[in-house]
């Protein structure tokens, strides 16, 4: 998607070195554009962690690359499947919600061991990389194609006139390899001329929303209004809200959603307002071990720091300000579960579909067993 | 209520110089501790406009202060009267949303009609001022003796653990004149020996969570944990919260509940887990004029620049940073609706009844007509 005026991904091989990975550093959003180069394995690990790069696809394509850079590493080493399986553990511990993290790791081990020599081994991992990227931004443009049809068929409701929509943290392109879930419809209703406005959640405490949303739909043409994460359930009491769509970490095989902290909240006030309430996921997303979100999905959480501090500009500089009693404690869960009862539909690179297990066995004919 | 030690009240007369105001500047807390005087009615209408005192109670308390330092002035005046009208209006105006700012102008206005002389009306507005804030505290006080009984009835449900108890924005003693309402039965249950641990929504955008109702829990010895505002769902779905308790800045008489926005998404988690939401108020908040919450309570709209901007501390300097990019806007409803029957009870100074036509009724005889 475009950066002032530019096309970019958020992640990539360096054009004049393909051993080394360039992403675009999401801590100094949207207040500096920062190019950072990855160059080992370890680095991805903790570009995971500290979210540089962060997003249910796009920690997925990073670990991709991270299995990249340390098959490069393995093959200076006697060890080399250890040494992989080692990497593999750690890049699937670094944000324990995502089920991509762990599912792109997976397939990375699958594809190396059909190697035979270890520079077989790596070129299988860079190839397995780029392609685990093309397809995930390929899987957000089919969920774009595929989910604009709701957005055209409220557009034609209200004659015309701008459909509001309401979002959740950033399941924008900066959190995939390119389009984004959430906002893929959204990218495809400005490009065939259909008026939209997006109501943008900030999402403390890490202000995903105000930092990263914001930004991205302000460079690609989108308008948009950012908000406070308590604001939504006004708009939607007062008809301000036509649909709502999230992003999901994981999707349970029976449709509940592990999404950003906050998210139930809004299928909440959804539900009570009927209002649509839909979840843009590509299928890779769906958790197919397990069936009940609010027992089965470990929610992670992170420092208390980020509750008790904020990140913004302030004269120019990166400013980190305390707002709560230095002694006073916090906690910070980054997820919560929307159970599949609040879930208008899940929007999929295969189709759209009902949250339920009938629903997504619909889109998968080859998983229903004879 | 106690401040490092100290004993204080949120707004009361210097007492070297009965002609002027002294308040508690909310807008430094919780990082400086700062008294403020204020000498003219028109410093009293700017301190309740920039939020330097604010809550349900303290800006009524406020506009009544406000009310005595305008007869001061007025006397010196040849139109005593029309400059009272004057001054009314514009202390009504300063906050739109609360009830109580109306009520004590009102009644301000109606004790000082009773003065013969100039010298009487002002003696009046004096010992009106201060019998309103008396009477704040007092209801405070009763809510606290009330509501107790609530926290106290968990309490051995759970054989004497912890109750815990969500907070939505600052409905504590610095919302009023003294011990605060939905604080107020929590700083009974410290004072009974009862286990509680207070769960403080930080009350996006202006932080009242973050930065008042931490500062005065920690300040009286309460345990609690500092929470964003979206993870409220999540601790409910998982049993962390075993009641909710807030304010209100207005209640219609049928039981709808104006209060700081995103209350409304806190009762709905409630109510999805069948965990009690109770509105804490005393009886001058109800307003008898009105039945329908959403199409008749006007929401004040409030600067977008509180949500583009978090105001906190860096380097011991009080700084606001920016956290979205400058182009975006923003928009700030003040407050929202929560729909009566969301609402559990009303714990107010007469007693807790049903949020409800009846339930109201049944606290106040006086007005059942035969």
């Amino acid at each position: 998607m475009l950066v002032q005026g530019k096309q970019f991904r958020t992640i990539w091989l360096k054009e004049a070195d393909d051993t080394i990975v360039q992403i675009i550093d999401q801590r100094f959003l949207p207040h500096e554009f920062v190019i950072k180069e990855l160059k080992t394995a370890a680095e991805v690990i903790v570009a995971i962690k500290d979210m540089q790069v962060r997003g249910a696809g796009l920690i997925g394509v990073a670990a991709a690359y991270g299995m990249y850079l340390a098959a490069l590493e393995a093959t200076s080493n006697h060890s080399f499947d250890p040494y992989m399986v080692k990497i593999a553990a750690e890049l699937k511990a670094s944000r324990p919600t995502a089920v991509n993290l762990e599912w792109a790791v997976k397939r990375q081990l699958l594809s190396i061991d059909r190697g035979q020599s270890t520079e077989d081994k790596v070129a299988l991992a860079k190839a397995t990389a780029k392609k685990i990227a093309d397809e995930d931004a390929g899987f957000c443009k089919s969920i774009g194609v595929i989910g604009v049809k709701l957005i055209e068929k409220l557009s034609r409701q209200k004659n015309g006139g701008t459909v509001n929509i309401l979002t959740h943290c950033n399941a924008g392109w900066l959190a995939f390899a390119d389009f984004g879930t959430a906002t893929a419809p959204i990218y495809e209703a400005i490009k065939m001329g259909i008026k939209v406005h997006v109501w943008v959640d900030e999402t403390r405490p890490r202000n995903q929303g105000a930092n990263l949303t914001a930004w991205e739909l302000l460079n690609n043409g989108v308008p948009h209004t950012v908000i406070s994460d308590n604001t939504g359930g006004h708009l939607m009491q007062n008809g301000l809200v036509d649909m709502v769509i999230t992003g999901a970490d994981r999707v349970t095989r029976t449709g509940d959603v592990a999404n950003k902290i906050g998210t139930y909240l809004k299928a909440l006030a959804a539900g009570d307002n009927r209002i649509p309430f839909y979840v843009a996921i590509p299928t890779s997303t769906i958790d197919w071990e397990i069936s009940d979100g609010k027992s089965e999905i470990m929610i992670e959480e992170r420092s208390p720091d980020e509750v008790k501090y904020v990140q913004g500009i302030a004269d120019g500089q990166l400013t980190k300000v305390l707002i709560t009693p230095e002694e006073s404690p916090a906690v910070n869960y980054g997820f919560d579960i929307t159970p599949a009862r609040l879930v208008t539909a899940l929007i999929t690179d295969r189709g759209i579909c009902d949250a339920s297990e009938f629903g997504i066995l619909g889109l998968f004919p080859e998983k229903i067993e004879a």
